[in-house]
């Protein structure tokens, strides 16, 4: 089949995501050869296990001697660094690719030069195609580049009514088995998971990946706890399923420091109202998920907590770019919202 | 254009929802009239209105001659029945229709038997096409047969957490104009706009129809105030823009009452927690309209009061059937959600 532009490039950033949550601190990164005649002739997407070849790298290697006289599509400008591999501008100029069309320049200043060398062996560059939609997939690394500080994902589940649990203090499960698998798939593309030592009182999570198809990647998101409180030692987020991180101390800050020390690109806030709360009220996050369940509880605990707000004007306004029903039956709702800069 | 059986159908069912909040005592009709070569030749829905033709004879009326030999599709079992007007099936048979299509049966006793006098007639009757989509359009009108009393939509607007109104009250606007605007149309199709004496004291709301497209229609909702509170003299919703009822009572069993002498199809409850509870709670409502904006409050009003659940086993669910974002910079969203019954 032949495939133009637009949609190779598309193809690029649909095999990218696969590299979420197994590429930090990298961005994610996927490339597409596109032959003579107008076929796919290779493809490789950036992960960091076994040597963490880069998407170019990967793909010049499915399409071998055919890249010669090719055309690469790469969702980022390919680098110029000789970091733990060798510079993807060298080996594309070794393989004989005679076009490369990237979306996104690299912000990233020790990666940058890449163009000119491309372009200074003769091979034509062209960039910006998908540029929005490849920016939109990449997010959590160009946050991350752009605030000096992990990129941070809210979840949320509640009711209609934003309650979390019952007067009674249930809570297990307001939500369907749908959004809950949902919720895998998104923790699956985190490098760290984050709640607080209420969060593990009251509901005792293991907060690890299952049922997602990891395409035997060994990648499992670290379990951070914060907060003061003493926890069960048969807690099943201490459980040996993934490492886990307490952090003695409520305080974000610290946080985001251990973040730093570990390179993670994203990271997931799973927590009550009170951490909920926290990091709303700093405007320490960038995106929020909320899976509501079609149900009313009336009274019981609110997902937000306090957020200091006494009149509507204070009101923390979101972004909602995308309302998806999940599952046939049991419908939930699943919002996704963004941070607006303030 | 030739149009075939289900497209007729799918007109006459479009065409019928102009008769919402038009056509009460009655059920909301349309009808529409294909020729031997496949043309729309006429069609017409059911209102109240200067004398409150059925849909048929509308239909009927606009094609003229041409009705002969012709085929009638019409959302709802044509009447036998001599009421203000006279039974339709008597004007199906003089202008000489050849075969009848109807969607739904007429569950009401006093108007049956319409398709044996047809068929006595010498007319083709099919009946069941597209039966479950124009029920769900005629929902009100069935349900208020069903149920011995007026088909109850009740319309919330809140932040995403569930407020209402903030820590200080302030509650103007949280959705957005596109939202009222919907409101508005929502509006326009009942019968009355019931409220609270809180809400009128809180908020000072008009409750009336406005920049809707009324196609030179005079009907105007009536607007009911349940609650025994004294309200100002100069409140909006007293103005002589449309009928006012107040019950000087909170029992939802007046407002019933009021909803069958006055015959009304349909009633949309916009008011505030504590009457929103009371329906919830007696599960005196067929659907939930739920106006989410893309905002946190944190503290504040909640939108569905104290429903009497301790615990999440005694939560109340609801279908949700749509999700549906409104506006374009600006979004909201609008949740369309059926009672379920217990």
């Amino acid at each position: 089949m032949m495939i133009d532009a637009i949609s190779a490039m598309r193809r690029a950033n649909e095999i990218s995501k696969l590299g979420l949550g197994k590429s930090a601190p990298n961005p994610i990164v996927g490339a597409v050869i596109i032959g003579d005649d107008g076929q796919i002739i290779g493809e490789g997407f950036h992960h960091s296990q076994g040597g963490g070849k880069h998407a170019e790298v990967v793909a010049l290697d499915s399409a071998g001697q055919k890249s010669i006289g090719a055309t690469l599509f790469v969702t980022l400008e390919p680098c110029n660094h000789m970091g733990k591999t060798p510079p993807c501008s060298e080996a594309i100029i070794a393989a004989g690719i005679k076009k490369v069309i990237f979306a996104v320049s690299d912000p990233n200043p020790i990666a940058q030069g890449g163009v000119k060398k491309l372009i200074d062996a003769g091979i034509i560059v062209e960039q910006g195609l998908l540029q929005d939609e490849v920016s939109f997939t990449n997010r959590a690394w160009l946050g991350k580049i752009n605030n000096s500080r992990p990129y941070i994902t809210i979840k949320i589940a509640a009711s209609l009514d934003g309650k979390v649990a019952a007067l009674d203090g249930s809570s297990k499960w307001i939500t369907s088995e749908i959004s809950r698998s949902d919720v895998a798939i998104l923790r699956s593309q985190c490098d760290a998971i984050v709640t607080g030592t209420g969060t593990v009182l009251a509901d005792n999570p293991s907060l690890t990946v299952r049922n997602v198809e990891r395409e035997n990647f060994e990648f499992r998101p670290v379990r951070v706890i914060l907060g003061k409180r003493e926890i069960p030692i048969d807690s099943k987020i201490l459980d040996k399923s993934a490492e886990t991180i307490q952090i003695n101390d409520s305080d974000l800050g610290a946080l985001i420091e251990l973040a730093k020390e570990r390179s993670w690109n994203q990271v997931l806030i799973e927590a009550g109202p009170t951490l909920n709360s926290a990091f709303l009220k700093a405007g320490l996050f960038d995106e929020v998920f909320l899976y509501q369940a079609p149900t009313l509880l009336g009274s019981g605990l609110d997902f937000a907590g306090n957020l200091g707000i006494e009149s509507l004007n204070q009101r923390l306004d979101l972004e909602l770019i995308a309302a998806d029903l999940l599952g046939s039956k049991d419908k939930n709702l699943r919002l996704h919202l963004l941070a607006v800069s303030r």
